[in-house]
């Protein structure tokens, strides 16, 4: 089999899919779609999905996470809107999800438990139902390979471009697709998911093999991104298997390392998408720590640092400021020797072996002031890798966040 | 014996000190003060400091952390500079600690043991010795009653206004002083003190029951005050007790109780002027929680939204968006029932029952524009209560941090 590469299309390239996307009126801009509905007509479609590990779950995510079990992972459609979380919206809330849910089911003759549901938006606002009941209908009507095109754009909120990503390969003479959306830009932490993400495959999976290589997936990508640490209440990623491709991945075969490699790839590009489009972000930057004692130590000080609200500002403005890049380092609970430590930007020295690298400030300012930066620490403890990526932290995320909901 | 009042003073307030601070060109504008030294003309003075939690120590925290071990809690002398953090500076930096302690020593009259070193500032960057040589004297010199005014100032960095409190109380036919002064204003997060404060007092108190009470004071006061969540490599509080107003504070007696309420009275005042100063911070917020099963999840709730950067902002903007405060609560780890919590600024409540409270929203508006704000969640499970104080985050605190080491 060929390795996977980027082609062009949209959620609907895999096989067996259609989808639409609609302005419903959710979003207060006048127009602008903010309502998807996305489709597989093979019966046999096969679904996993990560919630939220947020103790307060909005109804939306209740409902998918139960449909899911109840069906032990088959689902045929999706309904997704942005403008509005429905989250702590209470049994109203749960019932406006339901009913969506069941309206969809009834216009596309499929049961209202093959429909998963996902919002985002602002949290603590009633969704209004007759909104969704009332596009329902034209939605399922305009359901194409061209319109499914829109969903990418119908699902963001503070997002300042689509975020898709749609891969291919060769299995033999047939070919696979794996297609994805997302959606950021704020309240974006690793702790799951912490966004949305709709998947679709023309690849045969089972659901118990979808599940596990969605899981090992967005541990690899959406898991190791943060704008702001925040874990949202409707985080979810959904994935859809037709099948229409004829190929079958099974569960310890090379099929299924292979269909697992194409997801990871998938799942990186839009988790890199989500964070370069982070609320106000100007650099997409990777935290890179290798030579840490464990992967755990490696990972805490990795996260430590691509947290630190002083880290991120200092990378906003270009400034070599790496004490606040050790003393995140020094927080984070990771165990290492500080006067063992080299802090690069790419491949410039900041500090080595714990001081000053006796850097050019000039040459330092021109490496940060890249809109792709990577930050690597060596800590000379191990062999222990990590990486997160995240964005800096400018005036414009403060623009963004202080009159969000008005 | 009577309460503690407020009153007019300065370190030197309490009898037995002298202070003085002095422009030693450490900072970058020129005559500003950055170098001070505090000093105890009691031979036996008491002694206690708690110190950072980071792994990355700064060179005067090491230092000061050995001398307290070596002497067992006797101190006589603090020197303190701004400007510099003398931290990641390496055993060149810790020479530069050491040789300021033996130069102060010398001048007082003291062993460099009793001598304790602090330092804030820009990380990394080797602090120059010459330049604190070139002063001691002049300090030395310059120590008296109304100069220790200064100290206050001579420690600021980012801080907007300078952070002192003195109080006094009755005992018997003698009275007994409390003062302290602290500097912000980022890198301000509880793990240990995060700042740097400085305690002076005229009770007589033994190192040990020093170290319990100021550990006390410090955890219900500088432990519960976070601006941005980074945890600095220079934290230090120090507390010198030099006995002089003749009365002395028993371990179990009443007179402990009684000091330990005025410190914790002293260093709740002081960590709440960080706050109110903290980098770009317009707001003084209160985040209180109530209602919960534990103290410890009281107390991850009140953290976890005091950190957020989305309520913090949203509060900046005086915008009423609950959802955010309800959202970190729900991934601080505590365990409640979503349903049940109540969500309030001040009087005003903001959410009921977990469900949006129907407010005005000129109203909530008009709420949260007060500069002193308290943040009430109840979430209705058990009796447990906790608060972290915080701010609000603005677009100074980008403008400030973007450039802070240029």
């Amino acid at each position: 089999m060929c390795a996977w590469r980027e082609i062009e299309g949209n959620l609907a390239t895999p096989r067996g899919f259609r989808a639409a996307a609609i302005a419903a009126g959710i979003k207060k801009v006048a127009g602008a779609l903010d309502l998807a509905l996305i489709f597989s007509d093979a019966r046999d479609t096969a679904a996993a999905g990560m919630f939220t590990t947020n103790r307060v779950a909005a109804a939306p995510v209740e409902l998918s996470r139960r449909h899911l079990k109840e069906t032990r992972g088959w689902a045929r459609a999706v309904v997704v809107n942005s403008g509005n979380a429905n989250a702590c919206t209470g049994a109203e809330g749960l019932r406006t999800s339901e009913e969506s849910a069941r309206a969809a089911a009834k216009l596309l003759g499929i049961s209202p438990r093959q429909v998963l549901v996902a919002s985002t938006g602002v949290i603590g606002v009633p969704l209004k139902l007759d909104l969704i009941l009332d596009q329902l209908p034209a939605l399922s009507r305009n359901l194409s390979t061209e319109s499914a095109d829109d969903v990418a754009r119908a699902i963001r909120t503070t997002d300042t471009f689509s975020k898709s990503c749609v891969l291919r390969t060769e299995a033999g003479v047939r070919s696979v697709c794996l297609a994805g959306v997302a959606k950021g830009a704020g309240m974006i932490h690793p702790r799951m998911a912490t966004m949305l993400a709709f998947i679709t495959t023309d690849a045969a999976v089972a659901p118990t093999v979808l599940r596990d290589v969605l899981c090992a997936a967005v541990n690899e990508s959406f898991n190791h991104i943060t704008v702001d640490g925040d874990t949202s209440t409707n985080d979810t990623v959904l994935a859809l298997a037709s099948g229409a491709s004829g190929v079958t991945v099974r569960a310890g075969a090379k099929s299924a390392s292979w269909f697992a490699a194409g997801l990871v790839e998938l799942c990186q590009t839009l988790a890199k998408l989500i964070v370069k489009d982070g609320e106000g972000a100007s650099k997409l930057v990777a935290v890179e720590v290798r030579g840490a004692k464990t992967a755990a130590d490696a990972d805490r000080v990795a996260r430590a640092i691509a947290n630190s609200p002083l880290v991120k500002t200092a990378l906003a403005g270009s400034d070599p400021n790496w004490g606040r890049i050790m003393c995140a380092a020094g927080y984070s609970g990771a165990r290492f020797d500080p006067a063992k430590v080299d802090i690069l930007v790419n491949d410039f020295f900041l500090c080595r072996a714990g001081l000053d690298a006796g850097f050019d400030d000039t040459a330092a300012r021109r490496e940060l002031d890249q809109k792709h930066l990577t930050i690597r620490i060596d800590l000379h403890q191990g062999r222990a890798f990590g990486r997160i990526w995240t964005c800096d932290l400018t005036h414009d995320y403060i623009t963004i966040n202080a009159s969000y909901r008005t």
